[in-house]
């Protein structure tokens, strides 16, 4: 067996926007992680982790069938991946993190060393395109584990592989990255926090975490744009947005030096002007959107769940056409969870997070 | 946190043959665990292990619903199960091993010594009949992990908590028990060794492994049939012996005193001597199982799989009834599985395992 | 091509209680109908109906597939069934009347006068077991056909075919035969008629028509039980009976010469002389099916819609054990719809009774 | 009650090509009928028809929910489709013509003259894109009725409902139009009869058909492209085409003034100059249709049932477009049919065409 350092291994794929290190890769978010080609009897992987209550988990793919997922312990180690499997036989192998960034927790880092391994790299076939993905929990895979009846938030009920986005990505055979945030919005979080939007950390490497830790990790350092530019920018945000009207004015926005509040008329229906600051929201990132990727397609997706941002959002995307005659952008949309298809946490669980990913990804294919 | 020795938990349930010992519980066989309900925060185990080629995995269940499954490192150590709950909130946590006792690895075991929690320990709801289940590999789980051009035979590809037989048990409440070894017959192995066979082992605690650990830990020593009576003793062995048919006689049976062959006429159908042996071996072991368990429904199964044991072990059945005029034996078919439900290993997959759970289930619930 | 007038084909299979003549042959309930095996080029049917608002549908199954579904215009004629068949193929036809026995159609009739083909008939295999179905609309299939958002109450929403008591038969090739009628319950309708009850039109032929000519028709004779004595008879009813607590007063109770009223408290849940009353009803009904069939088993079967009957059922039923000291009734529980498998008027869909089958089916098969 | 002439019914929507003529009606292909919007208590249908042994069947959707489907028998007569209607609710009704164009049965014909109803026509809301499907048996739908062992081929197997071009085209709520043969192809049928190949008939009304009665319907009169100019061309044709090599020479191909034979190399590849005739037979008939529908998407699909077109249809394509810069042509592959969603006459099963018009639709869509 011999230990390759991650930066010394030219055949790999790193999935996930990062700071530019892979020794250590630093995994940053939702989906972010490797991926190799080999022919080995035993696979292992250097990793380091540290957190607070939101411990990261890492799914593991052999030639794209998940075979295991676990939380992580702290520390620095070698963890087992594969072994005695048939070192004549290509594999693909697929290690992803499962978590999304958590803003929640300051002191929480993923980090890949090395890979040990008794056999050889081969080259990875070129990704077909590559897509980025925003959203909040609904991308960040947030209820697609975990029983129906299961409330608790916390790093279990997340997961990356059974999440629309790597699906879609998959299927395409697509390179991609998530940008998402468990109940922020284009202006502010589900409960009306104007601080947790997703448009202001849109231009740093991982603006949504926090800590100096994370800060030493280069998180927070502009992200390099030029580096990977993607076919695709596909956004599934809003739910939270939606959420936030008529929720008491609790948060101070520091902008408006007022506390933040998105009204409601007495009929529950959006106040106007808070439905124009909703949408003038969701123009705005359509532009900075397009200012970072010039040449993208940018796709505004709604469903998964039901919720009011569908016709805001659908007016605000005609207003932003309106404006800026970009052509380069469209709506659609997903199937919504039923019954049947509902995960933890009251979202949309795997079943309909597949669905999806089969209808998204021939959308998609058209703009790779 | 606190921890408890396995011995101190008062409300825990094992599933599983066991050595009779509980601290530390030594799992043997697929589907052996562990299973609490608590309310807490935080739960760790203590969990010990060492193994050759073909190391151990276990399965986290959380309220039923899987949320981990993982290959074991060597050694005795604190694993992370869960982290963050809302310690208010009951939850049901069964863990399981995921592989098969195996025969092949006389150095493999793996045992469960304590619980590490912040939380309280809660009564478990008692368990509405009891099931074994004896077989190969398909009560071994084995294809329903792992992509479906996956050939290579290793621990990765084994699950019980996908299998057939968790999740027949489950759905009914019921407390379960595994025998099962792949590639094994009711009278030799796939290829043709009689000394596979799983009656000869039947009446020890776990007779298939090898070597001096596994004696030292109880393995072999006889299994207790009278501190469990299973309600109903489930037989879906066979498969196994219909592909020992015409295999080239390399295996030498000490009995007999020559090399053992199951012959085949020139239109490939079992020639009739080898045919009448595989039926008295199906027969002997229903008197066996029938003596070690008297109050027994003996249910032999077909199915999952489509094989030449169906007509034989009907037509053995028979004889079976006819000569012990025993009233609580029957047949059940399981459905087999297509291109669509196929599994890595030419195996029945998760979806082909889940229909026969429905199944099965409702027919079991009539003898429990 | 020649005539068989039906009574003088030998190798007819008849489904659904009759009036004793098979020529013509009178369809009265839901389900009933002919299955022939014959080698054939072509086959034509000789029917007759009239009827007001509520004309009958007829389905055809070959070999068990579905082929055609029709409404059937008023008067007797020859009706194509199959043609350009390969006549040296032998093929299993079935030709069902889809809807139900109409209450609410006093001049609605349908019958079967003979076959015309220019093939032979082949011997049917004997059926494997009796089962009869009772109950109201789910039983009749209703919602099976039609889209979600059809509300209206007509012939077209019926369907036999889609129907989990055809598909439990079908499944365990049993004969079957169905008594049920939309609306009805065990004691009144679902607003509250008391004269709209099943058991007390269980022992005529179909007591639940109306009219002159379906008198004629030997509907209100009493039905000869001795000719076709059940392995199983499937109670699914109650559903109404759950929905009449609380309706206003308005079916005059001829036996008891006063208003009939179903009862609530005022948190909703059922008067307890009320709900006494239903239960009695249950287990009279109980008492009648057991004299009327005394060697069948009598199942219980709850579930197809969510409704409060679940909980007066079981008590009604341990009841019944109790006073009666029958061992050969139990209680089986079917799935729910859910969004996904929905039907039209709010009723199950055809994916709710097709699950439904496949666990009644394991259930029933014990007891033929 | 009032009856209407269809070229009388301002609000009639008319599938398929015509002669141009809606008094009568001509329905020539597969897929062809009427939808009205209406509200009425009760609708008939005036047909007329004739045959010899290969009959029309019609398909009846009511709020897209299929609630009939039958064999019609010969003659000009009242057909009842709808009755006991809710008359104030308004309703989508949908009638198309089941089965191909029969070209076996020059007798063959399906007229409609006029609509019975007690209600009033309500407008259609306009088509959303017009779709032209071009195929073979699978865009006929054959094998979509009957059972899995059912080989005969005759009317009731086909079916245009469950096919995947009416599915398609009708979750896109898009007009469409198809043009299919069972056993044709691009060059000749299946068994490599050079007569039987789509493109020669491609711009006449129906020149698939035969017979007098059909000429005198105009059935081979020049088909008017400039009043109904597609969005999108599908052609998913082939798979004959595949078949044809290797097959005896038995057909004369009277261009060429010698029997047809489409050769196979020793180890059972197209020979080169006979797949180079197929390939020249695609490009030709790329380029006819360009001709024909100068501003339509031409869409090439695959898939369905796996044959050996797949990669001879991806070189003839590229050659089309290196030869004619044609910018609006893609390939795009559909799912193929598993021992799960197989139908009749080993041909794709409904399950399978669904799967495919969820893709497709999705696909298609960028066109409209």
């Amino acid at each position: 067996m011999k230990d390759f350092r991650l930066d010394a291994i030219e055949s790999l794929h790193i999935f996930g926007r990062t700071n530019g290190c892979a020794y250590p890769l630093t995994l940053f978010w939702s989906g972010s992680g490797i991926e190799m080609n080999l022919k080995a009897g035993e696979v292992w992987l250097e990793v380091e982790t540290d957190y607070g209550p939101l411990e990261p988990w890492i799914a593991v793919l052999v030639d794209d069938a998940l075979v295991s997922r676990q939380m992580l312990p702290k520390g620095r180690y070698w963890l087992p991946i594969l072994r005695s499997m048939d070192a004549e036989i290509p594999h693909n192998v697929k290690i992803l993190r499962e978590v999304q960034a958590m803003h929640d927790d300051p002191a929480s880092y993923l980090q890949i060393h090395a890979v040990r391994t008794d056999g050889s790299f081969l080259p990875l076939p070129p990704k077909q395109g590559k897509i980025e993905f925003i959203g909040d929990s609904l991308t960040s895979g947030e209820g697609t584990v975990g029983a129906q009846k299961e409330m608790q938030w916390n790093s279990m009920v997340f997961s990356s592989v059974f999440d629309y986005a790597f699906q879609t990505a998959n299927r395409l055979h697509a390179d991609f990255r998530i940008v998402s945030q468990s109940g922020w919005g284009f202006l502010s979080s589900w409960d009306g926090n104007p601080a947790c939007n997703i448009p202001q950390y849109y231009e740093q490497v991982c603006g949504v975490l926090q800590g100096t830790h994370n800060a030493a990790l280069g998180a927070f350092a502009p992200y390099d744009f030029a580096g990977w530019q993607p076919d695709v920018v596909s956004i599934c945000l809003g739910a939270n947005d939606a959420s936030a009207f008529g929720k008491p004015a609790v948060y101070r926005d520091e902008k408006a030096g007022r506390l933040f509040a998105q009204k409601q008329n007495a009929d529950g229906t959006p106040e106007a002007a808070s439905r124009a600051r909703l949408e003038s929201a969701i123009t705005a990132f359509g532009r900075k959107i397009r200012r970072c990727n010039p040449q993208a397609h940018i796709l505004w997706v709604c469903g998964l769940l039901k919720t009011e941002i569908d016709s805001i959002l659908r007016e605000a995307v005609e207003t932003y056409v309106a404006e800026t005659a970009d052509k380069h952008t469209s709506l659609f949309m997903l199937p919504v969870a039923d019954t049947a298809t509902m995960g933890s946490r009251e979202h949309p669980g795997y079943a309909c997070h597949k669905a999806a990913a089969e209808q998204l990804a021939v959308e998609i294919k058209h703009y790779l």
